[in-house]
C-alpha cells in the first residue's frame, strides 16, 4: 500500500506559514489526494493541553521544560495522528515540527544542540518529514506582521533579537539539509510565495506517483 | 549559610508513604527545623497541571511521553521550589522524585534505562536527594491497601504485575545506592515504621549539625 507524504511548515512567528497551511491542503486535494492539516505543539487532545501551557504568557518555564513538553506533545502527535495517517496514504501537513525545536528552544532559548538531538533521535529517529517548507522573513518583518495581528502568545511576545537567533538556526538547517528543507522567500507577495510552494509540491507529487 | 536537606519518599502505590509525609515534616519541625512538604509530579502550578494530565485515567500516552512530562514537571519543581528552599536552609520532603521515574516508567512501562539516565543527568545531574526513604511492600499488599481507598488514578489502576516490576526496580536501586536509599519494611504496623523513619532522620540530623 502507498504511504502518504509528511510535509512540515516552518518559520519564525509572522512568516505567514499558517496562511499557507490550508492552501497547501486544498492544492493537494485538487490533485485527488487525501490531505490533513495539523499543528505543533498540539494535534492530539493531550498535545493541545500542552499547547495551552506552552503558549500561556503568564507562565514562565525553564528552556529544558519547554523542550521536554514540545517532544512529549510530538511523541503523541506521531503515535496517534501522523504515523497512522501516513500509513493510510494520507498526506499530513504540520504547522511546525522538530526543526522548530532546534530553532526556538535551541536558537531562541540557547538550549544545547546535543540535548535536542538526543530527544529527536529518541522520539522519531526513524521518521523525518518528506518535505519541509521554510518560510523565510527577517525578524523585523515578522515582528511587523505580528503587530498587525494583536494576539501575542508566550513566543510571539519575544523581542527581535530572539527571532533573529531563531531565524539563523532555520537558515543553518536549510543549508544542512538541502534535500529536505526548502527555503522560500516569504517577504514576497502572497501569490509569488504560493506559486513557489506549488512548484515544490508538484515535484513531490512526481516522486509519489 | 546552612543548606537544608532534601528527603524523598518512594514506594509503590499503597506503600503508605503519603501517610509518612506530614509526620516527617512534624518530626523535623519538632527539632526546630524549617520543613516543607511537596510532591511529584507537581509541586508548582505548571507541575500540578501536568500531574492532572499524568494521573487522568481517561488519557492514554506513550511511555516516553510519560517520562518527558515527569521530567518537565521535575525541572520546574527543582527551579522554583526545591533549590530555592534548600538554599534558605529549609528541609524539603518530596513525595516521589527521580527514583520513581526509574521504577514506574523504567520498570513498570519498560522504558530504556539509558533514556532515563540521560534525562536525570540533564535535568539534575548535580542535585540528588540527601536521603531517600523507600517504603517497601509487596505488590499484593499495595493493591489491598489501594482497594480500601477507592480512588484509582492512571497508575493506581495498573495490575499486580506492573507493581511487581516497579517494586523490583526500587529494590535494585536501594541495593545500588545504599548510602542514599534506605529500605523500610512498610508492611509492619504504622508505629514500627514511624520509629524506623525517625531513627533515620536522627542520623541525618547529626550530619546536619
Amino acid at each position: 500500500m502507498k504511504r502518504g507524504k509528511f510535509i512540515t511548515l516552518e518559520g519564525i512567528d509572522g512568516a505567514g506559514k499558517s496562511t499557507q497551511l490550508e492552501k497547501i491542503a486544498a492544492f493537494l486535494r485538487s490533485k485527488g489526494l487525501s490531505a490533513m492539516v495539523t499543528r505543533e505543539p498540539g494535534g492530539t487532545p493531550l498535545g493541545e493541553q500542552l499547547r495551552t501551557v506552552l503558549l500561556d504568557k503568564t507562565i514562565t518555564m525553564h528552556p529544558a521544560t519547554e523542550a521536554l513538553l514540545m517532544f512529549a506533545s510530538r511523541r503523541e502527535h506521531l503515535d496517534k495522528v501522523i504515523v497512522p495517517a501516513l500509513a493510510q496514504d494520507k498526506w499530513v501537513i504540520s504547522d511546525r515540527f522538530t526543526d522548530a525545536s532546534f530553532a526556538y528552544q535551541g536558537g531562541g532559548r540557547g538550549l544545547d544542540n546535543e540535548k535536542l538531538m538526543f530527544l529527536e533521535q529518541w522520539i522519531h529517529g526513524d521518521i523525518q518529514p518528506d518535505l519541509t517548507l521554510y518560510f523565510d522573513v527577517s525578524a523585523e518583518l515578522g515582528q511587523q506582521r505580528l503587530n498587525q495581528l494583536n494576539a501575542t502568545d508566550r513566543f510571539e511576545q519575544e523581542r527581535e533579537d530572539f527571532f533573529q537567533r531563531v531565524r539563523s538556526v532555520y537558515l543553518a538547517r536549510a543549508e544542512e539539509y538541502p534535500d529536505r528543507i526548502r527555503c522560500i522567500d516569504a517577504s514576497k507577495p502572497l501569490p509569488a510565495v504560493q506559486a513557489e510552494v506549488e512548484e515544490m509540491l508538484e515535484n513531490l507529487l512526481l516522486i509519489h506517483e
